[in-house]
């Protein structure tokens, strides 16, 4: 599948199963996903670099915006058929064969290779936080999910302080 | 998950990943696709009865009706995710989990171990075939799937006269 | 309108007038509610079954899914439509000279001439009050037919535990 | 249910049936529909005064604007369900129950009473026909509405010309 | 674009992007907020009747119904775009080329040149004032919202106990 | 506006007005624009790395990734709104107030001050033009498009073989 436009298509009319199972009636694509990784990656690569840290914010930018691209081949299956396939080694695989030209940028965010990669990797599971906590807020049961990726975020001991700025701006009292 | 409201809502928002990478715009959903399934079965179920084969329309209807239910926790991944899994073992696995007293009827038609399990897993790819002929009338390409589908249908040798009816009404000359 | 694909699509696509009169912004489908009518239905028998009563659990998946396939072609009017018709025998003529291999079914459900079709007949009005329920927890106003419904539920004397059981589970203390 | 934001609500997420049953993917709306007929009643008024007749345009524009509210309550069931009802008496008696204050417009438009009523009964029709062509031109089955629509539209013998004139534009050569 | 199924499927599918803006997930369409606002303003003037004003309801529903069709060429921008421009003019100038025949109709809406066009201007902030209290109720963030569009009514001196009924029905104790 | 996830979700919802003027059913998003016209450039960024051109595949992707961030706040209006403003200036003086650390990025876009923004420009406009292309396909009247974007790709006299690869790709003989 080279269709640039079916590519961006299926991205965007693919909801993110977490959130249909959790009863969302309109649920996150996986391109506003995308899109959402790639805003805060770009807020937070710059409010590191205002504390003087060296991340660019332009990689940062395009490795958030490719790093779900495999899902327009794979689909966005359920949490336990991902952790019964080495998840990662397949995306890679499908990164590789589709999209061979961005393939270094996948790996940067996958296995955090570099500050770029991490910082996209704290978004990702940031901007899913913060979903779930929008999604609470509406009345669906996110709990589990907040308190999940909190744990998850909490061990990047250098953006602890980031964490608690979007925790407070976007899920209020709620964790 | 055991909340059923969920579980319907899920299969009925989860588009069939295949038509998003076909480009169609408002893909069939799990459970529309489930549904035709079951019309189509108890169609062929009748038929069947007409010329002589027994065979239970009532418990065709509900094997089909079942069959997907899986894809409410596992979700509707692309083809080659699950080439890479043993897709029927996880299915069933996910099935006596999460709905023991249904296991049984998706035995049936994963296995073909009756007649019955068999008329829903040739309805299954039926429903798909012409679904598929549907789509191209309509301008998405989907070619490639009509005629993968026909030969496997075309293996079901005392079905072959309805594989023709069907094709012949849904799908006109383009088979 | 013997084109199955049509009927599915038209079940799927025709929302419930009276969560669109309550307000509801994504209300269920007739093909959603069918559904959800089904894996009640079939978690009633087999409960009934632990209870050592006898009814046929794939019979009732069977009518519950086609229970309401009258409405491709009647489409799904407001409650004042169906009182002022004797919407019943309108929907068993649809029935028996659009899908005449299914007409045993529908007259299960719709004059609950056995146990089985007394299990649809429950299932397919507590599958409304608990989406009654959900939706109220969403904000919709939807406390008239939540009691409404609670009131003819309470004339199922043997099935009084399951109601309960469900109103517990899916409506909290709403009821 | 005099809650205004329902009643607007309920119309603008009713999708008229008959598109349904004809496979159409994204049907229009009761309240799209509504606006149609009364751009197009607006044109036709515009284009009589242009020749001559005297019609109020603003007259035609608030009876083709409200022609169409009843299906708030009633919802748009299938042509099989209008005509086992009386459906005229039955709008008109929800009319005047829940919009007293419009219901004289909706008796100019359903009986005829004058030529604002008329005029927007025969655009309340030739938009239904001219949206067929449409549907046609996308690939859908509608050449049997847009036959009988034109049967009807053409004994409009005193704007046989503006018949003519919408057929030209939206339906080429179709009719 | 004169093509008039265009012109109603543009204002049908274009949302209003303040909801959009505050997060609304399923936001109404411009034609819905024409059709809100026909409804209210019918509402009003049969009101006003009522108390001895003299006003045409059919003047003001037919206002009322075209009060946004510049849209269509326009779109539906946000705030600051308008205030970047002189809107009115911009709206009239597209009115009179696309509409000439509605021209008329558009000033009195938006110069408020008499008592119509005053009431279906009312009626067009306070469709969107009660818009605004519903989304509120469903944990949207419209409280800003609120506060402007009813400080902008109650300068109508005149419809003031209008403002405070519909207030009071449709927003609670929000206000 | 600084919530991210309305500004996401704004893009993700605001579909863009040419199509829907065109008729287009299911209308493209700004954001799903967005993620094309990223894919576009990349693609085009590697091509022109394999010919020896020296352009960074990640600050194309980062650019084309924000380069209409400024509807979040503008929405989306047809063209004749855009030619009464100095579109440019207003996008970037958005730009500038809402997302500081990313405006070096859309001048670059936006005044093609580079190799990087230039790309991204000439991608822009052919993401629009494919897409004219593949709904053209799908029936929609979108010629005039498709002829006056060609026009204007063609000035980019350097990347001509690209144009006429991705034409030759998406709109085979239909330019």
């Amino acid at each position: 599948m080279t269709d640039l436009i079916s590519i961006v298509d299926t991205l965007c009319r693919t909801p993110r199963v977490g959130w249909l199972q959790r009863g969302v009636a309109d649920a996150e694509s996986v391109c506003a996903h995308s899109m959402l990784v790639a805003l805060l990656a770009g807020e937070i690569a710059a409010q590191l670099n205002a504390e003087g840290v060296d991340v660019d914010i332009k990689e940062v930018l395009a490795v958030a915006t490719v790093h779900d691209l495999a899902e327009s081949v794979l689909g966005h299956p359920g949490r336990e058929v991902r952790e019964r396939l080495r998840w990662e080694e397949v995306e890679e695989e499908v990164f590789k064969r589709e999209f061979p030209h961005l393939a270094e940028l996948f790996r940067m965010y996958r296995y955090e290779t570099n500050l770029v990669g991490r910082v996209v990797s704290f978004a990702d599971k940031l901007a899913t936080l913060i979903r779930a906590c929008r999604y609470r807020k509406m009345g669906y049961d996110t709990g589990d999910l907040v308190k999940n990726l909190y744990l998850k975020l909490s061990k990047y001991d250098d953006l602890a302080h980031l964490l608690e700025f979007y925790v407070s701006k976007y899920c209020g009292s709620l964790v």
